[in-house]
């Protein structure tokens, strides 16, 4: 079957329209502060994308509007190239990042909700920027796709293939309504996440411009912040706890929320969730083992305060949002660990968040408790079932696959990466920070470092790496494989 | 089913007479050295032992001989505990090793041929002691219960399900003889190489002792050196060659030149097998990268010095010998990632080396390019084949599934070591290293340093994991599993 280059072109041109749309609001912003260059930069950029992307939906009709799964993943893949590059051009046309390359992992860091920052001075940047660097994480967060198909339903491309090659995590779910109710729904729940955050951060104390950038960012779990210490820039409890709430609430099953709802049983059928209940499970353990370690080696002075850093960082790791309330570099030994296991895990599937997903790790763990039980029973069937439901043969193979795929993708990288000639945990944390969509890692790119110190060609690859780990490997890996380019196939 | 208990507690006495008759060896060595306190330690070790075993033996006799594999796990992983724990006795009645754990690790970690050491010093100990080290080194590259099943093929104990337990890698052999048989023809290999490489080191300027040790440490793959620098200590191309010869060859499945050179073909039979292949690119081509790598960081002088300690080094990591003439430690971050990526991999299937084993990864890597085949072609059945023979569905899935168990392992017993409050990569790697059976690790338990540093906890689970990795985990993990020890199952 060949390629529908007609869809793909046509699927381009709305894209181009949507951020075009979209760089309005920082354009407003940028006149709001009296920023006129950095306003002409976006003006500079909104003109031409939205013409060229008018012109190409509006010339490029398809003779049939059907997608193939190769379609999709080409589609797929090449939008989120092309976000990152068009998000990019207003940092270079302002100055704000002369170098292509900088601009580029910055804006693929900040639409996969990454949150890796190669800047060393955010803060020196014009509001403008800052605005359209957190808003791009929030767009980010539910994917550009999702959003496509939820604000414009009647695009003529096959959205279904789009939003399912896009989705975070395996879809083991009970509802699986038309994807752009789908999307509306979600989107529902993502303004009002977005809208409390930002109240209830202004009740914090925080300005306008900072409660809606770090609401950007949390409720997307990207993780950007207009300040270079992040959240502990403002140093308060209180706005920790918000932003500790709002990622945790970020990082589960968005469509688990609305079957809760819509359902009798509310609270009750998002308690019976399995892997909603081992994500909260995750948190708890975890961030009282990292309190009880900071408290005994004395890392902070009072229980309270290990407790108030730990449960933030913990939340941050592991629903990929990446902020930082503390140096966690600087943690014993025991704590850095699990903030590294955290690394490998991320939120849950169908989440803003990326990485594994607790999902994945759950059938894994059944999988090594069910071959542990078949070598003393060796004739023994037993199925592997998330809620109750058993999992094909299919379904736990993928998931597999898909593990195996993902070590395989940060070995490499992470060798790649050494070629620059740091230390191995700068080099391997920067690979799953960025496979995860997480943000900081350890060493050189710890939480109060960042990625300048690559190469270009590192960077580069980061930022594949960032895209690829958004996609979940697969829409990104195929297009490398000869087979995907044959024709008649 | 019950534990048939009296069959477990015969095998145990037939280990411990065992274990008193190989203990003749080094107490011959201390004699001919005149080292009457170490020859003292041995005969107090070899009588009681030797008494035990032959009453254990006589006395406890099974009223059926038939083992479940329950019965074979338990005792395979009590063998090993027992055998490296007699092993430990001469050191600690001798005063070489007064702590206990320490005299523990050094003997669990020469069984299982891993060759790391909690001592700082080894060329201070008596001749008799290190001979013994350099034995067990040797017994334990072939499995201790192998060469039970060899010398003694009337064990009145169903020796096929014990063998079967500590086989290294996955079976998928054509050749399946008794294990009487096969035991014998491997241990004909064995001692072949054995002689040969002796012959050779002194050739090349050894004396017997020290040419003795050092083959016992590179045809068992375990890796102990009775000098402080290891294999560095001689600085002889010609040495290294050997040495580094043999350790490619131990790293080759045994079996596999049974089966080649009894057929037609001989040498492309060996050739044909895909495992072998992969095994001697992986070799090929990692030495190219690291040689390139150091001569162009300028971390030796010429091509040659390079080319000559990245193949030693590549061929005793992947194989997990573990010996050194080169600390990989100081070279530059690229070639440790190498040498990092080799650790996980290990040797062939029933080799003599340790690891996660070439074939394993062989299917894991046909696994995920089948994975994304499939993507683009969902339809498509694509059936994971090795030497052209495809694998069943149960031994994918196994091999998967301990791929998994052994990165849960990697990562519990890494959390746990950090405990000590180390560094992330000496933790890291220690675990690695033991669990591969390798030796040594980065950092503080890089190639010249050694594992002192830990405390007696750390020393004594790392003795475990050593362990459970010689035995391919399932062995010991299904002992904590509270099912095993439910009676009437």
């Amino acid at each position: 079957m060949n390629l529908n280059m007609k869809a793909f072109i046509r699927a381009l041109g709305v894209l181009m329209m949507i951020m075009g749309a979209t760089m309005v609001l920082p354009l407003i912003v940028s006149v709001m502060y009296h920023e006129s260059h950095t306003a002409l930069s976006f003006i500079g950029t909104i003109i031409p994308t939205s013409a060229i992307g008018l012109i190409l939906y509006r010339k490029v009709i398809p003779a049939q509007n059907a997608m193939t799964v190769r379609d999709g993943y080409l589609t797929v893949s090449v939008c989120w190239i092309l976000a990152s590059l068009i998000s990019a051009i207003p940092f270079v046309l302002s100055g704000a990042i002369p170098n292509i390359f900088d601009a580029f992992f910055e804006c693929s860091s900040s639409l996969t909700t990454t949150g890796a920052s190669a800047l060393s001075d955010v803060e020196s940047l014009p509001q403008g920027i800052l605005f359209w660097r957190a808003f791009t994480n929030w767009l980010g967060g539910m994917g550009i796709l999702v959003f496509a198909a939820a604000v414009l339903p009647s695009l003529g491309i096959n959205a279904n293939i789009l939003a399912a090659t896009e989705a975070p995590g395996p879809t083991m779910d009970k509802i699986k309504p038309k994807i752009s109710d789908s999307a509306k729904n979600l989107y529902i729940i993502y303004t009002i996440f977005t809208v409390a955050e930002i109240i209830l951060l202004m009740l914090a104390g925080m300005n306008i411009f900072d409660a809606a950038t770090h609401t950007f960012g949390s409720v997307g779990t990207g993780g950007f912040s207009n300040y270079n210490n992040s959240i502990a820039h403002f140093n308060s409890a209180p706005i920790e706890m918000i932003i500790t709430a709002f990622m945790i609430l970020s990082g589960v099953n968005f469509n688990l929320y609305f079957y809760s709802f819509k359902r009798q049983g509310g609270i009750r059928n998002l308690l019976a969730d399995e892997e909603f209940k081992v994500y909260i499970i995750i948190i708890a353990v975890v961030s009282a083992l990292i309190s009880v370690n900071l408290w005994l080696s004395h890392t902070y002075q009072s229980w309270g305060q290990a407790f108030r850093f730990s449960i933030f960082q913990t939340a941050s790791i592991l629903t990929t949002t990446g902020s930082v309330s503390a140096d966690y570099d600087f943690w014993p030994t025991f704590s850095k660990m699990l903030i590294f296991t955290l690394m490998f895990i991320g939120g849950c599937s169908s989440s803003t968040a990326g990485g594994v997903k607790v999902v994945r790790f759950l059938v894994i763990f059944k999988l090594i408790i069910r071959s542990i039980q078949v070598r003393l029973h060796p004739n023994a069937i037993i199925s592997i079932k998330i809620n109750d439901k058993k999992l094909s043969i299919d379904t736990v193979s993928e998931i597999a696959n898909f593990m195996f795929l993902h070590i395989l993708v940060v070995a490499v990288s992470t060798l790649i990466v050494s070629l620059d000639g740091y230390d191995i945990i700068t080099n391997f944390s920067a690979v799953l920070t960025c496979i995860g969509n997480i943000g900081p890692g350890f060493n050189l790119v710890g939480p109060s470092m960042n990625f300048s110190i690559f190469s270009n060609a590192v960077k580069f690859l980061l930022s594949f790496v960032m895209l690829a780990g958004r996609l979940e490997l697969y829409a990104f890996i195929v297009l490398f494989m000869p087979r995907f380019w044959q024709q008649n196939k």
